[in-house]
């Protein structure tokens, strides 16, 4: 069994934002060389995420609207959390879209779908945070 | 290490559907020869969902409500998404009910409580979609 | 390759607990003898969930109350689950809060960020109910 790990660092500017990193996780697997197995790709932090969906824009307004409806950032005194921070909704807003992602390794590639792309969520940025990519298979 | 992979298919009658596929899954865990190790079963579509929980109606009854209250369908035209599409609601409703399962393999069964059963959430059906299961172990 | 199976055991006094895991599961990895794989940590009852945050007081107040605003415990008529039962809320919010969590396994220690750390949330307690720890890896 092989395994491969590596760290990818993000420093977004502004407090929310979607990435696309799917090219930066293939550049890892073909790294790795592993053909077949899982690929594991979490958020380090607990005020951001890992998901899989659609790389469109009207969708990604759709979300910041959405998460905005389901865990709103202000008031920030509306939250026990933010008497030191200001951050709770991020939190909540990770909680909605997951931490990490587990995918299929198949012949050496991200066994996907046709529309699958694996995105980071930051919901408290301005600062570098990091997610990881571990890799274990044959 | 083996390795295993099967596409599920699903062509749903209505829009929306949550179908127990727990016996699909089992099948093919008995065709890998796999007994010890994880098993990855997710959705290859991002309007679509695979979960586990309790295989009873009335909960099923309450999720569709639930799932119309914090992501409803209509009025089409309260996304952007929807400017060519018009399934907007079923990216949002596939992001609470997730993407994938991860579940242990042990003794050559799926290692489950008492209720935990899977589920093919369909948000956006009346076409051919897929599910993905991969397994990895001895 | 090397797998490690466990079950932790919980009741909780009150219907709602979250309860901070990770001493527990990082002693089942050094148990495991395991240094390089995948760690699964889920549920086997679907009115539960594990998940990862932070550890800290005001958040999972925050949190109560959030789960509570979309996910109702009453009036138990609401549900139709309940018609035998008076647990759909607890169904919904682990839908929300998630099944399970992987995380990496490096060097034979958790692979986490600064804040990281793993939880049982139960939302419908006061009874003996069940986490899985699995791993597998060299």
């Amino acid at each position: 069994m092989k395994t491969y790990r590596k760290e990818l660092w993000f420093n977004t500017t502004r407090r929310r934002e979607l990435i696309n990193i799917t090219p930066e996780v293939e550049r890892c697997l073909h790294e790795s060389g592993i053909r077949e197995g899982l690929l594991l790709c979490n958020a380090m932090h607990i005020t951001s995420s890992v998901f899989i969906n659609d790389d469109e824009g009207g969708l990604h307004q759709d979300m910041e609207v959405w998460l905005e409806k389901l865990a709103p950032e202000k008031p920030h005194s509306q939250y026990r959390h933010n008497t030191y921070e200001d951050n709770a909704d991020a939190h909540l807003k990770r909680t909605i879209m997951g931490r990490e992602v587990v995918v299929a390794v198949t012949g050496g590639a991200l066994d996907f779908g046709p529309w699958e792309q694996i995105f980071y969520g930051e919901f408290d940025g301005k600062r570098a945070k990091r997610v990881l990519v571990k890799i274990i298979g044959d």
